[in-house]
Order: structure tokens, then C-alpha cells, then sequence
């Protein structure tokens, strides 16, 4: 068996449940060798499975609201004690919109929810690689990683504000990608997956629908959640040392059909 | 002369003294016919400037500070009674960065800041179209545009977190554009302008040297503000009906070069 | 009526019949007070309909084969002896497929025939630009522009190998818009323009599904013939001066959506 | 060590001597486990360097000239043979530009000479999927990876038809990826690499200079044939298996770069 990440140390936002795919990123980095921190907000923690998770891989959880600039410092101090040094790699998998779990349609947005919304789902990707390089946390060559989606691109109706949390997202991906490659060589990139039947995906409306959709309009299908960590893994090793400032597509074709004949039928 | 705008009626924010590009679009707009009114936030307005503008083009002013919809309402409302009727056509021309002002690094970011600079920057963006759309303001097959910035694509590391909010003043143009193209047949598209030397554009760090560097980079130099408002009167006019959801380059071909032999020299 | 066009001087490649977006755009631009001259292949022209719009628009019909440098150097030569000077703008729309038109499907296309399309459809465009470059025969500011189709970022299987010729058509518009901006301050754009029902276009397999999918897919709709005649000459005039090099969407917002829910319906 | 490929058996194209990215590909795809066939035009052989290749890593060598149907079907045949079952990946890593040869500036370029650039450098690449389509040579989940780069989006003055022949071979990637995935589940990619100190890339006129250019304006600096072959190996291996019809960068960055304030000092 390969061990693309052996000796390497990261640190994993988002593990919900078994169906999240910071889990399955956390299961298949662990098997590829590395060390994993895990972390997600204490409300997240509450509902309990991530423990069943730490308990599988050995490893510790540490709660962190990531919109907690205090939280994030101390997740990245704690884990560098864990770790007995820096750290080689981070996944970003957060997203919420509470105008979506509200109700609220797009032509209707609450703006105060709005920014809460940005904070979460995007804005916490900058406090986390800020507090990073404040605490100069990262490991030379050293990898960091968000998921995104194509709604950052394109219109989907029903995914509402949470186009523009990834527009965010994928932004602050190309800027501070740069100052992170100054600083340590550090690579930023987003992968941009398809459509996944997680507890969080599956909450947004019309979501069957757009999957199924989806589903059909990729080539291959839609991207699983499984392969999602393949390829994590694979831009967490040293493999891809020199891919930055990147949004990736991993959707089995998705982004670049124009029309598939599978729709029609 | 050609008289594109004949009898119709927009709204221009952003007109803060001659070199504004909003200036230059509110008298071109004047001059092919069209019947203006001028807006900006009350801080702006003192400067006074503007009123030298609204003279000259025999129009008025409604201040409204761009992150409160009750002054956007108040502004619409206004405007259909000045102008009898509903509106054809608006440009958002607005775009503050209080961490770049107040010379944070990116690195270094000041995070209620950052949302304050999204909320001037883009999120009054949709604010603007949400107040028109709860007013019915817009009239049918009207158009809908802001300025933006390559940045939102490309990092250009002394623009900050402006790269960020013209991610999302594009991604607001995408996602509301589905819902008034819906609502009113309404277009809604941003123009992504070479560096321009206003009061605002000038304020930013390194400019002179972003702006040369453009201006050699693109074949064609950069695109000044006198041409930017030519460009966005055949936005407004209805010889462009059908194009919307984009992001425009009007940039003398800078978006679309890789490297120009003018650069080594 | 606003008379964009006044005193400048255009070629239009591709009016066949009264369908042809070359057609529309030939009639508009006399409507905004240009002198044009047409050319088709001729064996195009033998098919005897552009008789009709050269009697009405009271121009002249000089047949080229646009494979041939010969017939465009002669097509551009006796255009400056009508016109008594240089050349304002150029339209070119030319494009088809041997293997489309002969029913080979994607995986088992003849290649002789793939690079005869190639040169109809594409490399015509950089020969026009090429002769016409030694010829010295654009005006100062004028504007060349070729019509295209989103298929060069997004597979459409059944427009097969067009999906190559566009990608290098919007290609060569990029590379030569470089070297006409230095040459004399000229624009090169393509549109990329909306399934249209021309009689070339309907030509191509399974094309009224994709026609009937797209018009779905564009919040305004597909976008027409006459709607792109008028973008033509927003593109033609003194008011898009500096954008060049750039592929510009013509289709009712098509390009910029993930999936429309009228699609689901 | 991990062994990433181990029992996939794959063919090379283009390894001319030991600076070319093909060449590393090899070699690593071998450390990986790969069993390799390498494959280049019959010239190329001629030079000798690659019998070293072959000798060291226990392969063979099959004489192939991409421009021809005849050959490339052989090649297929005999690697079937030699690996004794159905083909996992291949790269494609072929072009040459005979006008740049012959030092013909891009605005007096010879078409026959075009037509035949574009045969050698990415209609070869068609020829070789349909190929190994009609011999039903790829394994299930296969992977077919060809070298590009960006000038298929942005212009590089002196990069001349070259820019065209790589917006082609995108475009192949795209288009053929799709029957592809319906046929086996084989992805189809283009990775868009630095620039390269190949023997084949030096030869482009002002190489040194942009090779320059773009290692200041890219965070990690250019990327080495070493990192790509690195890359190329994550991209034949199972852990990529959804990524499909993408052109990937691996340049430091250099893709996502508006200015870089190196590039002014």
C-alpha cells in the first residue's frame, strides 16, 4: 500500500458525521500515514460521532468555533504541541448559510445573517491561515486546501448566498495564496466537488434534484465523497508541491459539458 | 449625433468629482439623452463637487449611504416620482476598503473591517437590487451594471481585501441577474475597468505602479475613464439586451495577455 | 434614430439568406449609416439570396473563397477602391464541418477533412487579419469581429468537431488582437452567441434539442439574430474602443448558469 | 516509498533526452511501479538518448509519428502485446511549431505549415484517442494526460501558433474526454505547465525571457519537469479518478497572478 503522507501532520476542519467528507479525508490521510488533528465547532461536537472518529484513528479533537479568531489560535498552538512541530497540511470544510436554513429567498436575503453567513463559510478560511502565519504554524511546502463548489462560477438558484460565500472562499484561496508561498512555499488551492450526499449538502433545497441533475450532466457522475479524499490526499503529499492558488474541479466532468444528451432523454 | 438613451431614466452612484468614472458615465448618459439622477453617501456629497455636476446636467441629487436599504428605498421611490415613471438603468460605482485605508496588511487584517468593506463594496450591491425588486422599480428590459476589478480573478497583492469584495460584487451580478432577468427581463452585468486614476482608484498602495504596468501590459494601454463610460452607455442602451450575467474586460486587452514583449524592455 | 456608424465602412462575411446572423447585421449597420460591402463564397453566393439584400442595402457583392489568400486579398483591394479608403470593421461568419456534414461522429472523424474545417471555419480568420495586415487596410480604432460559440469551453457532443474550430477561432482572435492593437490601435473580439435558427446552424445534429435546452437555460432566453446584429454594432462603433481580445457572451445569460430549475420542470 | 502505480502499465511520448518532462515522467512512473512503452516520432529515435531511457528502465521502445493513423494504431497493438492486457494511462507530450522553426513572424505565417504545426501538436492527440477508441486499448478508469500551456488562454507575443495548437489540444481534451468517460471510465486532462528548460521549450525565441519573467511572477517560482512528472504521476493514479475535461496548472501560481510586485523591483 501507498503511504503518500507518511510523517506528515495535519489538521482537519468538518468531520460531522460518516457521511462528511472531511471524514472520509481524515480516515484516508490517517491511512496514508499521517497524523490528524481533528476540529469542529462545539455545537458540531455535541452530536457526538466525531468522537467514534478520534477513537478510530487515535487522534485528538480539539473544539474551535472558526469564526473565533482566539479558537483558531488556540487550535493551531495545541495541535503544534501534539504534533511536536508544525503543520503540513489543513482541510477547510465549513459552510452554512442561514438564510438557506431560514428559508429566506434569495430576492429576500436578511443582510446581518448574510455576513454571518460569509463569516462562517468563507471569511473563517482567512482568520485560520492568518492566525497560521502569525503563529508561523506552517511547515515549508506545506499544503492548505478548502472545499468549494461550481456555484462560485455559476448560477444555481437555489443555492442562494452560499454562490457568493464561495466566491469568497476561492478568493481568499488566489490571495493569500500568494503571501503563504512568500512566507514558507506553502501551496493554497479549493476543490471545487461535485455535488455530495452529506448532512449539510442534502439540507439545501432542491438539493435531490440538482444532484441528480448534476449526476447526469458529469460524465463520469457525480464525484463521491470517497474520491474527494483520493484527491485531498493527493494535494496534501508532496506530489503537487508546485499547484497553488487553484480552484480544482473534481466532478467528474461536470464543469466543462455544455449540454450532455443524457438530459434530454 | 447618435442619441443612444433616448428618453430614458437611470440612477448613477459614485460621482465624487470630475475624474470619477461615474461622472464621466453621467454626462455621456446626458448626452445620449438620457435623464439622470445622481446619488452618494452623505459624506461624499459634502465634498460638493457633485453639485457643480447636477447643475450642469440639470438633475438631482438624493444622498443615500449605499449599506442602508432604508436609504435605497428612499432613493428609488425618489427617483420613479422625479422621474414619473420606473428606472432604466443603474450603475453601482462604489468601492471602499477600510483595512487598505487604514493600511493594514493582508496579512494582517482587521476582520470587522473586512465585512464593513463587503458591505460598501458588494453587498450594497444586492441591497440595491433587492429594494428595486421589492419596489418594482426597474423597468422591463432594463440593465443593471457595477464597476469591477480584475483582481476578483487575479491576485494583485497591494489590492487586498478589494479582490475579495469584487469577487462577490461579481458573483451578486450573476446570482441576481438569473432573478431579474426572470422578474423584468432586467440585465445585470459588471465592467471590469483597466486601473483608473480617480481620487478613489489612486488612493490605493502601489498604484502608479500597478497602473504603468498595466498600461504597458495591455496592448491597446489602459482603458481610461472617459472610455468606460462610452462603453457603459452601449450597456445601457438596447442594443445589448441579450448579454447578461457577465463580467465585461474593458481593459485594452490586459485581461487576455500572458506577458508582453513591452514589459522586458 | 441614432446613427452609430456614420461614415465608416465594413465588410461582412456569411450572408446567405435572410436567416444569416451576417445578414441582420449587414442590414443594421447600413441602418446606422455604414457603408458595407459583402462577400461570400461563391458557391454561397450562387444560391442567389444575397442579390436581394446588395440591391437593398445598394452595396456590392465581391465573391472570396475565405480559404483563399488570393480571393481575401482581392476582397480587401477592391473594398478600399469602393469605399475610396481604409476598412472600419470586419465581420466574419464562416464556419462548417465536413465530418458534421458528412456524418462522421466524433470518434471516427477523417482528418483531412477535420483540417479543410479547420481552414474554412478558423484559420480564414487569421488570413483575413494577415492580408489585411499587409495590405495596410484597417483604419486607426477600427474593429474586427467573428462570431462564436460556447463550445470552445463546454462539450456539446454533437457539435463535434466545431466545439476545435471555435476554441482556435477565439484563439487566433486573442493572438492577432495583440499584434492589430500595435499594428493600429484595432480590436479583435469574437461574440459567442446563442444557438441561433439560421440555416447553417440548424444544420447541425440534434440541434433543436440543444436549442430548446439553451432557450430554457438563459434566464432571458436564446438570444436572436437581430439581437446580435445590434451587439455587432455596439462593437463596430467609437463606443467599445478598448475592449479587445476578449470573447464576449452573447446569450441571454446561457453561459453564466449551473442549472436553471425551468430545465427540472 | 509509495508505490502509486504499481501494475498499471502506460505509454510515454516525447521523452527526447533527459530534459524532457516525458523523460521524468517516465522515470517516475517506473519508481512508482508502472511498467512504461516509450514512443516517439522515428527523428527523434534517431538522436539515441532515449535508447539510455529504455535500457534503464527494462522497456521498449516503439518508433511512432503521431501524425499518423497507421503508426499510432501499431504502437497500440504492439504495447497490448507487450503488457499483455488493455493500456492504464498514457502521456502525450508532443508539439512543435514549423513556422516558429522557420522564424516566420505570426503575422506572415505559411498555412501549410500551420496546418501541419497543428497535426504534429494536437490533432495527433484526436488521432491517438480514436485510436486506441476503435481498438478498445484503455483499461476502465484509465487516464489520458497531454502537456499544454496557458498560452491556450492568454497571448505570449513570441509563443505564435504555438498558443493556437495548445487552444486545440484543450479542446481535444474536453470534447474526447467525454466519450471517453462513457466508453471506460478514462479521463482525459491537459496539465499547463511552466514554462521548461526542455530542449524542445529553449528553442522558442525569447524563451530565457519569459522563462524569467514568469518564475518572478509565480509565489513557488516556475515549476521543473521533476514537480510535473510528480504531478503527472497523482494524475494516472487511482486517487484522481473524477477529474476529468480539466486543463490543470502546475505553474507556482503563475495562472492566478494579476501583477506580482517582484516583477517591479
Amino acid at each position: 500500500m501507498s503511504l503518500l503522507l507518511e510523517g506528515k501532520k495535519g489538521i482537519i476542519f468538518g468531520a460531522l458525521d460518516e457521511n462528511s467528507i472531511a471524514w472520509k479525508v481524515a480516515e484516508k490521510c490517517a491511512a496514508h500515514g499521517a497524523q490528524i488533528v481533528l476540529t469542529n465547532a462545539p455545537v458540531a461536537l455535541r452530536m457526538g460521532a466525531i468522537n467514534d472518529l478520534a477513537a478510530k484513528l487515535g487522534t485528538e479533537i480539539i473544539p474551535a468555533d472558526a469564526t473565533s479568531v482566539e479558537d483558531l489560535e488556540n487550535l493551531l498552538s495545541r495541535s503544534m504541541e501534539i504534533f511536536g512541530g508544525k503543520v503540513d497540511f489543513i482541510l477547510h470544510s465549513i459552510g452554512m448559510s442561514l438564510n438557506v436554513r431560514k428559508k429566506k429567498e434569495y430576492t429576500d436575503l436578511n443582510y446581518e445573517w448574510m455576513l454571518k453567513t460569509f463569516d462562517i463559510s468563507a471569511v473563517s478560511f482567512h482568520k485560520l491561515m492568518q492566525s497560521a502565519m502569525k503563529l508561523d504554524a506552517m511547515q515549508e511546502w506545506g499544503s492548505i486546501l478548502a472545499l468549494s463548489y461550481i456555484a462560485a462560477q455559476r448560477t444555481f438558484p437555489d443555492y442562494s448566498e452560499m454562490a457568493e460565500s464561495k466566491a469568497l472562499l476561492e478568493s481568499f484561496a488566489r490571495s493569500f495564496g500568494y503571501h503563504w508561498a512568500k512566507k514558507a512555499k506553502v501551496r493554497v488551492n479549493t476543490i471545487s466537488q461535485s455535488p455530495t450526499m452529506t448532512t449539510a449538502g442534502s439540507g439545501v433545497k432542491g438539493f435531490s434534484d440538482f444532484f441528480g441533475y448534476a449526476n447526469k450532466m458529469s460524465p463520469l457522475g457525480n464525484a463521491s465523497a470517497d474520491a474527494c479524499a483520493d484527491y485531498c490526499v493527493t494535494m496534501f503529499s508532496d506530489l503537487t508541491r508546485m499547484v497553488t492558488m487553484q480552484n480544482l474541479y473534481h466532478d467528474g466532468g461536470f464543469s466543462s459539458m455544455g449540454m450532455a444528451p443524457e438530459i434530454l432523454e
